[in-house]
């Protein structure tokens, strides 16, 4: 077969592709990042690009791209770069929007105090040394040892011990050190006195991956690194990766897996570069993440998890030798992965259960937890429920005409001034609030999930939209509009001036629709996990979650995306899930703890409930039933 | 680095390699198989080849070499390959005794009555299919079917069935049939109905390595292969391989394990290729083999089983996923290899032992199972006592004038007229014997250790060779006669024109000594065992192992190597180490019994035993003390 020359600008990135690859494959193969939020199903329009040159040298323009693309923009060379499959040399020009930027990890380890209890633990002992009279073999010998000095049974071995166990012994001058699994199995051997052992803790998000590098006899966090997932490229969310999956069953799977496996590699070998320990040093290792992560990092096929009722491939935690995925630690170390509530509540939430436990205390607890999708548990020490709602991907930025993933450059925070309607923001990546910058310095590029949110609550606060997420009739900021193109209504966040982008970034009336859908879907299942316990508040509520933790709660107060709640009551825990991970790496009870608790959750299926249609419809107003929302009085204007 | 053109002939195999390469080295590299007896150390002198062109492309000559070529011969062109390295292209000729021949493969299963109780079990099932009020997920729910249905509780179940456990339990619509190791661990998952498991027994020898495919419901044996261990390349006996390990530290021991592994593989690609199963449908393999072999296998450092005091790395038998070791059967099964008494009594003795069970019975039985290592059992159900003694190579043929191995044209059985002392013999792979064919067609090659040991006892029965093993100064025979090339006295077994190889195949006074060093052995060991029992006789001699179990039993009575014995209480057994195999892969708790045995015999290291070098020298004498052999009365002359 033969290849083409393709050149991505402007980066630069060039190279030979196979004919018959779309543009955005052919990105991926050259290192120029395209975004793709659909799982490059034609379903997002993210991956927007112009070809500069050689636009015969491409499949024809598909009836879906222009649903994207208009007329105008056809004629101006655009494409989708998931539906353009390449059959000769193109050049390609990847707008500023279009281009995949580094997402902003915030995923740092949060103080808890843990008992100290690891999984592995480390065993001196002195062999006596073998003769002619005592010839017994060196597995044998150690394992009398044990047993004489720490009563220490029948433990097995695991055969890449075995394979170095005589020269370990010897070059130990027959003083060794073992690294023992569970009361259960030796996992390493080394030579002479050794007093540490150490252990990463993983939470693999659907964005986001992050590792905390612990020492397993004191529990401190010696290093903490995160990236974007990989998988990102195969598909922005759960169900788009498992749809690619689905498409591409020969290699879908194994393409995804591999990406998240190297993902965890790569945190392994970052991690301990700021120490100096090597890879075969980190002896454990847990893991958290959904359901569909879970099953992609193993290789299990995850096509049920994405198709009625979503049965998991399995419930209970599972210990895994690293070999076996390809992890590259102490090659006799398994990966402990946390059990799985149910098919849309995954090990992320039993990490977050184990970290907060609800299920000790006696006040009623709603724990939202939002990521890529949104995870909602209710109860306390007598009963747990959990859900699941499908926010959608407006929140990571997906679907809105400006949205895009928190990564510098994003819009995070958003402020209304209720009298002027001026609009004060902040991106990531600039310390400085845009009233205090010059437009010039800003360069805003889009509004990420919680500057989205930001803005619909401001926008309400200051009356500029109404309880049913319309544009007032009666306002008349200089920032409202009519966009001529769409004819749709919007609201001028950001000036090009201000922008990087060199256009006006705005939330449109589709958008705000968007975000009505996404916080009506979390207050809907906390409102019928409610009903079904049979009450009508709660003692507290716990936001959690690569988004849910940097939600600024009175802000998901008034667009009504929580239950009333007195504000003080409300807690960010940050990413509790990676802290239930580290929480099982250094303390085995709990991980026999978050089985039982996995196991004693009941699991709602949402959709299926009674009223469930009709609750979500009247949750989509903001703030819905706003004589529910006592703790709002004050904030928000009184619409009686 | 520069390559040379390097041509092997008569095969006519041809191809580069890097400079430095030895010859030995380029000829496995280019298919051309050349003996190697000692591992590439220049000590056996059996790789001998001809340089026809390019003598100068070649570093020079040493003076190990010039212990097996004389002056004449090298000013001929002769090399050793294992010594002479390339420098430039070199056209070589390898003479007819130094090719590799595919050796004589005589490991037949022997029946015997088997329990069938497999450690592999099938288990049908019915799954009630998954819905919205019943998502439990697929492991869970198999494993609720199972208690259910059988009441086997918490199953482990491998990685490799979990990834495909969802699509295969929809593929058979609910249900499956599950198999099911050790009542441990759910290792195969298959839609619809199974009836049959399979398993495969293999006994590596350190030279033949051979498989039994069988079926784990009946026992039946399906498919019987064997092939040449190819490690042999790497030396000859388990010595050399070890010491071919020490010398390549780099890479000496993973380029032996992966020869094994590969040629299991090829085991079980060759015996389901009998069957219509596939080597997904072998879900449960055993493996016996000496020390050595065991731990090469599975990549342990063999270096301290060499070296006194001969520690193994473990004795206990030893489950490993067959994945871990790189063999292709059905992915998640294990391969169980046998426990280990010692340094030099290994898996296939423990094999040799659950077949023969002297443990159960009171008569006491004298085991001695002869392979390229000799290791012999004494006892009976009251105590066992086991024991290595050093053979060396000289019953396998090396070492010797005209040794070879068990491979066609090798003279295997001898018969010397008491009267005219002429010759009958019999060739491997030619059912007549000499007597009866014409000198043309018979095309002997060697002798190989059959051979050798038959014709030390017809040149001892016909009175041509002494007591002391020296030929006898009275002796006029025509095939007696000295070298005039190094003034050896030697006696001529075929001549010539009954030759492949030109040249008359003789037994020489240095081959006859190496004979009774190696029979010596054999019996100073079975004597000293016999002495720590308190015993001067026994009630049976069980022969056995690739060499044992072809020796005529009378010979080997004759020349001294087994204590006396009626010969009617002379078993030979075959391949009892495989049959080992084969009943520990039909029956679980033979498995465990395998490790009772291995721990309770009591290993003799003969070596530091008291008066050991006083026994061993009258031990070389044909036969020994004969006085103490009233069996032979009547088969050898009498001395008196």
């Amino acid at each position: 077969m033969k290849d083409a020359m393709v050149v991505f600008q402007p980066s630069g990135m060039r190279g030979k592709v196979p004919l018959g690859e779309t543009l955005i494959e052919a990105s991926r193969r050259l290192g120029a990042d395209i975004e793709s939020l659909c799982g490059e199903r034609m379903l997002c329009g993210k991956c927007k690009v112009r070809i500069e040159e050689g636009r015969e040298n491409l499949t024809e323009f598909q009836r879906e791209e222009g649903n994207f693309i208009s007329l105008a923009e056809r004629k101006g060379g655009l494409r989708l770069a998931c539906a353009a499959k390449i059959t000769g040399d193109v050049l390609v020009f990847v707008p500023e929007e279009t281009r995949a930027s580094k997402q902003a990890i915030r995923k740092a380890p949060t103080k808890r105090p843990i008992k100290i209890d690891p999984a592995v633990k480390l065993y001196p002992l002195t062999l006596k040394e073998a003769s002619i009279e005592d010839p017994l073999g060196d597995c044998e010998r150690l394992n009398q040892a044990l047993e004489e000095r720490y009563g220490l049974k029948n433990m097995s071995l695991d055969l890449e011990v075995l394979k170095s166990l005589g020269t370990i012994i010897r070059k130990g001058n027959w003083e060794i050190t073992v690294s023992i699994w569970n009361s259960r199995e030796l996992i390493r051997v080394q030579p002479g006195r050794v007093t540490n052992a150490y252990g990463l803790a993983v939470d693999i998000g659907t964005t986001t991956v992050a590792g905390y590098l612990c020492s397993l006899a004191t529990g401190e966090v010696l290093a903490t690194y995160s990236l974007m997932n990989p998988q990102v490229t195969y598909g922005e969310d759960v169900m788009s990766r498992i749809a690619y999956h689905m498409m591409h069953p020969d290699d879908g799977l194994h393409k995804m897996s591999q990406a998240i496996v190297e993902a965890l590699n790569s945190l392994v070998v970052n991690t301990v570069k700021e120490t100096s320990l090597t890879p075969d040093d980190i002896e454990d290792m847990t893991v958290v993440g959904n359901t569909a992560m879970h099953h992609i990092l193993l290789g299990i096929n995850p096509e049920y998890v994405g198709t009625a009722p979503f049965p998991p491939a399995i419930h209970h935690s599972i210990d895994v030798k690293a070999r076996d995925i390809g992890i590259r630690i102490n090659p006799s170390s398994y990966i402990h992965i946390l059990p799985i509530e149910a098919g849309f509540v995954g090990a992320d939430n039993v990490g977050l259960l184990i970290a907060e436990e609800p299920y000790k205390k006696k006040p009623i607890c709603l724990l939202i937890d939002i990521g890529t999708n949104g995870e909602l548990v209710l109860g306390n020490r007598d009963k747990l429920m959990s859900s699941s709602c499908a926010t959608g991907p407006a929140l990571e930025g997906a679907q809105l005409t400006f949205g895009m993933r928190a990564a510098p450059g994003a819009i995070e925070r958003v402020i209304i001034d209720p009298e002027t309607h001026e609009v004060n923001f902040k991106v990531i990546g600039r310390d400085e609030w845009s009233k205090y910058s010059r437009p010039g310095e800003i360069k805003a590029k889009g509004i990420c999930g919680t500057g989205v949110l930001d803005s619909l609550a401001e926008l309400y606060r200051a009356g500029i939209i109404s309880k049913s997420g319309a544009f007032s009739k009666t306002q008349r900021s200089k920032r409202y509009r009519i966009n001529q193109e769409n004819n749709q209504p919007e609201f001028v966040i950001a000036w090009k001036e201000e922008t990087s982008i060199g256009r006006d970034i705005t939330i449109s009336l589709k958008d705000i629709r968007q975000i009505q859908l996404a916080k009506g879907a979390i207050y809907t299942g906390c409102k019928l996990m409610m009903r079904k316990r049979g009450i009508d508040s709660v003692d507290r509520i716990i936001l959690a979650g690569a988004f849910g933790s940097y939600v600024d709660p009175e802000k998901a107060l008034i667009i009504g995306m929580i239950p009333d709640c007195d504000l003080k009551k409300v807690y960010s825990v940050g990413n509790a899930a990676g802290d239930g991970a580290r929480i099982a790496l250094l303390n085995k009870n709990k991980r026999a703890e978050a089985d039982r608790i996995a196991k004693q959750v009941e699991y709602i299926e949402l959709t299926v409930e009674e009223d469930f249609q009709m609750e979500f419809t009247y949750s989509l107003q903001l703030p819905h039933m706003r004589d529910t929302f006592p703790h709002l009085k004050g904030i928000v204007p009184d619409d009686s």
